[in-house]
């Protein structure tokens, strides 16, 4: 069972690490498949990183290894672990970074990295995605069992969250991620709009710009501004064929603001 | 038979979205082989991404699969597509994307994707390649017949070539493309070349400033520019150990113009 | 016998370069692994390819196959060669891109690529990486005995390594390697500095800037620099969570002056 291992990771593509990661990989299990989710997570962004993750996952066969080294406080006490949930692994340092995706995934069964017959002989204090993280991965999607790698834990470190504010006649959200194409995804998600929308709405984004809602980007000319609840299931502004971060001078953190629209707006 | 499967998208590589699709991809066909040609298509690019996939499919297999994802009509009633031409299978959206490709591979064979049980089972308005080209190609890689995703088409949707305009005395071509080297690579392929030059020629970029033809880049100096047929078999014009987009201020649609010698030139 | 083959070249990841290559490898060998040390290689910089590979090479298994192409003289008489070397092989133009890797990996044997059967049969002058490099790779991994693919070479193109300057009381070494997240990678190893050391040291970069000398970024606070060996074996200057080459204004050359430190300073 060479099994598939995902990487997710901080490292760019310049230098040799993601190589030397996926070696320590392929020196334990050489017929494993290993994928890229991306390497080009803005360096120490953790929560980035989780959004990416959780943004992917789900769509990788059960037993998928999803391997994730966005680890600031490498060689420092926090720990490593690996996790089990909804029927994929997950395994990166216990820093928040792997929560967003364990949580949505479902019960979460973790244990901490401590049996060091899994790691590289030579561990080194500065790159653990090559001498641990790498081949944990490895052993766990050759099929050895979470257990074998060390205690249990109770919990994963969380990620805050930021929640939008939602009441009777305002929803208000932020952007969490901005994408490739400069769309603005929010931490509304559809549930929460459908449940909480009464008909038409506004939405308001950056310097009271206002965009109207849709369902697909050709739903408007090129050029042209709208929301829509893109791939993830969140609301997103985007402007068809632009780069709608750039057209409302907004970013990660930034507000959008959603009515009702009976109330006047 | 897992087969192969390209990608060529404008996706970039900081996002999930080619890790989902390639999940999605192996949730079908967990052996296949997976190649990125290019996830750095700029943004809603076509013509870059047909000249992309065109510089690259002969190389594979037959047999394998190319898929490309640049689709700024996503969510609109613009066409998704299979085609067999020359031995290998394409899918995409009908944009002219892969037309370039499937028409220099020879006689195509052409299929719009309707039927939506190879795609996935919740189907996204603005990411048609997680949920309908990855697991097409998936199926197709594995084995299913093209005949078994839709009813046939008589023709994939044209993208114009800039054809170079060639009299007796000159040919005035233009750059279709911009490596990353800087390489200026015109629509003057030496087929058309061979058939039209006299002997020796001139040829022209920018503002006015004269090149001479070579075989190789090491036939200069370093730093000085030559023209070339490179590797696709176009006119390409290059800076030695430079970038000759930089040094002559042209891009893609810039005129290059070759004269026989003899006119006094 | 499929293989691993690895890839290192200065191609970047917007052209139909790469794409070509694996094509081209897959056509002779449809069950390799191949696997990306990076595309981004500066264009024609042998010395960072250099060092990338050298970085990367031994966390693979035995038998791998490490291609590099950074080939500024392709096309003239530079010569073609692969290598066996500490139980791996190595494929490349030989202009010293290969060589840190090779004269640390051991005893080394080499040849010429001369024999055109394991090219491709239209062999370009511009792109031996898809013509040459890649198909001779995928026969090497296929099992094919190195003396098949030509004669013997008694050595391959040095490159050379600037080494530290040491002296009793100083030692004066150089940052030969700026990775993504700024860190400063020198040119003065573990093994150099702990014979020479006696105690504690001081050490210089930039415009005298004083860095102290720790274990791992998290011994300092986020925002402050160390220096440390980092996961190469070699003496690095970091900024915790930050760019040291940022910070202290240097890069690829800059000198980096340790002290033994009773003497003073």
């Amino acid at each position: 069972m060479p099994g598939i291992i995902t990487l997710t990771t901080d490292f760019g593509t310049r230098d040799g690490y993601v190589g030397a990661m996926k070696g320590a990989i392929l020196s334990v299990n050489p017929h494993a498949t290993v994928v890229d989710i991306s390497h080009d997570i803005a360096p120490q962004d953790v929560v980035e990183a989780a959004w990416v993750l959780a943004s992917a996952y789900r769509f990788f066969p059960p037993e998928t290894v999803h391997v994730v080294v966005v680890d600031p406080g490498v060689g420092s006490d926090r720990l490593a672990v690996a996790a089990r949930a909804g029927g994929w692994h997950f395994v990166g340092p216990d820093n928040g970074v792997l929560t967003w995706a364990t949580v949505s995934a479902g019960e979460t069964r973790a244990v901490e990295l401590r049996e060091r017959r899994w790691f590289r002989p030579e561990l080194s204090a500065t790159f653990h995605g090559r001498d641990v993280f790498g081949p944990v991965a490895a052993h766990l999607a050759a099929g050895v069992p979470l257990d074998a790698f060390g205690p249990g834990r109770e919990a994963l470190t969380p990620l805050p969250l930021p929640s939008p504010t939602v009441q009777t006649d305002v929803a208000i959200g932020e952007v969490i991620h901005v994408d490739r194409f400069g769309n603005l995804i929010t931490n509304i998600t559809q549930a929460v709009f459908t449940e909480w929308a009464r008909g038409d709405v506004t939405i308001a984004v950056g310097d009271d710009a206002r965009v109207g809602l849709g369902r697909t980007y050709a739903d408007v000319a090129p050029g042209e501004a709208l929301a829509l609840f893109g791939s993830t299931g969140h609301l997103e502004i985007a402007v068809r064929d632009g780069d709608a971060a750039g057209r409302f001078g907004v970013g990660r953190g930034s507000a959008v603001v959603v009515r009702n629209a009976r109330d006047g707006m």
